[in-house]
């Protein structure tokens, strides 16, 4: 075994067997059950349900002690005033841990649930049971089989994801499938009565299947425990972070939602500045980040070469990479004229901003000879492609083709560039570019070209990254 | 005729002729004079081409001065070192105005390119023509069946754009028409050697076609004289600017693309405060704040109650609003209590931002009743609904229909509400969403409902909006 299962938190993760309590008679094929028999868990599946003899073809209990064989796992699927009572029931029988689904505890704000709470909460500690949650969908982890939701992706990756959202955790997975992102292990840890972010932090940074750790985080309750656990999963992986509830509205809703304290937008600052962890704003920003990181490697510094077809699209991009933190410098003469050799039409497209040819094939008969011109460079660092499928394919018959045929070329030619590069997919609104766009991009990641729908999402990404690096060789010299 | 139509511009944009020079012969199908004719113009076009009898089924002429009749407009689409002697052609047969699509001039930064430039605009005043461009896609103007793309909306509407990129433009129309979003006028004007953004706006300012314009602007020639024009637009309509180059990086491209100089940023600061025109950042955010403009009376303040499924995207939801400027405050106790009655089970979810039922259906069931008591609350301005499309619907059979469902509760409801609604429709990376989202937009439009893809878009429209008005009641005050 490795290092990572003598963690005390591999338990957690490793169950041999799950009870689900509140296990579902009358949508069976929605329920707890039936999602790890359709996420492949190999483990032994318990149905608890004193009404029911079987659910999903398999035995049912009446209560968690009627169960014959050993549980290691426990998912609670059952109103919050009865929760006292099974986890008494869970402590009778040595359970590991449990996933508290249910919601109603300290996050409404009344007193009695509150109660209600830390009284299950000191059950389980005087059983040594360990709690997800409450009020959150628990774990994912496809390796295992283990998922709230079994239209996630099977296929285990190596990125870890641990969240105190719920529903945003379900469009974090989905969003991130989607861009050929997949897991080593997702939870999603609600109101942390126990199992709090650093303890998953510091089970992560030693766990060989995870090799990025992304966060989303509303509060910690012990805010230099949280600053530790970062920095140890830092010195080992990156971690990126989206720290929510930082705005007055944002601190009241988080208030509501998982009872946390938010903290002050200056703390939440020194904690990035000290640790060098990667701030993101959004979810979405999230698996920009990871692209980068899991796909290139970090340029050299942050001057970014711009290759596509529309002068005004070039400008704004201009302005986008340079509102990020990145410059976009004038080629040098050589380059220049090698350029306007090649693309003799567009003398004003030769600088940077590139101009490529005029249509979709014009592109990919650009990027053979086109991109080296630009890797050749010595002033630049990076380079940023963008197509816009939407003025180039606009409801073109064979746009699906088209694309593929343009990003084959970009993806031959990328193979053999000396600095690292990034695409851009504008795709409008249409259903027809959507599928070409998504047909497309994996073609891209297979070739190592992160792939991005907006320059603003590329450019943040690629600025994150230097700054995530420049911080890494820093820390490493001090 | 209308006040407009004795405006001197009047002419350039109601040609009863266009010759089209360089009609294609070789690919008739996709040339200038197929675009108006699948356009629709009504008018009569000739074809100008030396080597070719018919294109398109129309008689082709060798020179403008060969054609029998009037000639009102004529499209260049011949190599700048054409464009001279065609220019003299024009002005012998008495043009009124010519859209130069052809690049090569000023813009590359040659000498030579821009003598040529200089001499063609010295022909033209000589002869009283008018140039749009150089550099430039030209006119779109359903009404009158002129456009520079065939695919674009054949429908009239009332916004009007001006722009000084041409891929951009059509990235513009691909995106606005998608939108729901129609057009007056577009007109792409590239390098601007005659007509230029404040003969465009003074003619928009007493265009009854126009009720809302739209600029990219890369740089202007005589601020002084952009500004007034701004500030006689703003007083009949809004105006909403993109202002491109306002980076090092950008005026470097925005200087090789139009030849233009971008002008800093303190300077374009100081326009914005001085005109009250909307500021946006991007060519996505014209659309979003048209929307808001063309489809919600202006909310009479900045708080805002969220509703939608999912804790973590409200507290995300309530950050942004934040962050744009708007509040999200908690509801007075009144609301709450109705809201718990309404949904027990999420006494978390009463406060604002609100949690509605679980499953998309449940969003449904919620509005009737939910959104009428969030309305009723006097601490609140407006309501943002969001719709996680991928978390409710992800790969549901049936989520066209139920997505359908939902909206039309939520249209119903928004009819009888006394505050301004916008929806927000996540979709996620599947074809599948996209097309759920692209049949159940026009719904939500046509009950008078905003329709967005992210909360950041819905609410800094929203929050432009309200700048922009409570700056126009201050001038009227003034």
């Amino acid at each position: 075994m490795s290092a990572a299962a003598r963690h005390p938190l591999d338990e957690v993760f490793h169950p041999r067997s799950i009870a689900v309590v509140g296990a579902s008679s009358s949508q069976p094929e929605t329920g707890w059950v039936a999602r790890l028999l359709m996420a492949g868990y190999t483990g032994t599946i318990y149905p608890v349900n004193p009404r029911a003899a079987e659910i999903s073809g398999l035995k049912a209990y009446p209560t968690v002690r009627d169960i014959p064989g050993e549980v290691d796992y426990v998912i609670f699927n059952v109103p919050a005033r009865l929760a006292p009572q099974v986890m008494e029931d869970c402590a009778a029988r040595r359970v590991r841990a449990v996933h508290i689904y249910t919601a109603g505890f300290s996050e409404t704000g009344k007193e009695e649930d509150r109660l209600v709470e830390e009284r299950v909460a000191a059950i389980a500690r005087a059983g040594n049971v360990r709690i997800i949650g409450p009020n959150c969908m628990g774990m994912y982890y496809p390796a295992v089989g283990i998922t709230f939701n079994p239209l996630f992706s099977r296929e285990p990756g190596t990125v870890a994801f641990i969240s105190q959202t719920g529903a945003g955790s379900t469009r974090f997975v989905y969003l991130a499938n989607g861009k050929g992102i997949d897991f080593s292990k997702v939870v999603s840890y609600g109101n942390a009565v126990d199992l709090d972010a650093p303890d998953f932090l510091e089970y992560l940074a030693g766990d060989p299947e995870t090799e990025i750790v992304a966060c989303y985080i509303e509060g910690v309750r012990d805010g230099r425990r949280f600053l530790e656990a970062v920095k140890k999963c830092l010195a080992q992986k990156p971690v990126i972070i989206m720290k929510a509830g930082l705005t007055e509205s944002g601190a009241r809703a988080a208030a509501s939602h998982t009872s946390s304290l938010a903290g002050s937008k200056a703390a939440w600052d020194a904690f990035f500045r000290q640790t060098g962890a990667v701030c993101v704003d959004s979810l979405e920003e999230i698996t920009d980040v990871v692209l980068v990181l899991k796909y290139m490697p970090c340029p050299r510094g942050r001057r970014v070469g711009i290759v596509g077809r529309g002068g005004g699209i070039g400008v704004i991009a201009a302005d986008i990479c340079e509102s990020v933190g990145l410059n976009v410098p004038p080629f040098r003469g050589e380059t220049r004229q090698q350029l306007e050799r090649l693309i003799p039409e567009a003398g004003a497209g030769a600088r940077n901003p590139v101009e490529t040819g005029r249509s979709i094939s014009g592109a990919a008969d650009f990027y053979a000879e086109g991109l080296r011109i630009v890797d050749a460079d010595p002033e630049i660092d990076v380079i940023l492609t963008h197509i816009a499928v939407d003025v180039y394919g606009g409801r073109h018959p064979r746009l699906k083709e088209q694309l593929l045929g343009t990003v084959e070329k970009l993806a031959d030619t990328a193979r053999n560039l000396a600095k690292p590069l990034v695409a851009v997919l504008y795709a409008g609104d249409t259903v027809e570019e959507v599928a070409a766009v998504l047909q497309a991009r994996p073609r891209l990641l297979e070739a190592g070209i992160p792939v991005y729908s907006t320059v603003e999402a590329a450019a943040r990404a690629i600025s994150r990254y230097i700054d995530y690096s420049a911080r890494k060789e820093l820390m490493a010299t001090e």
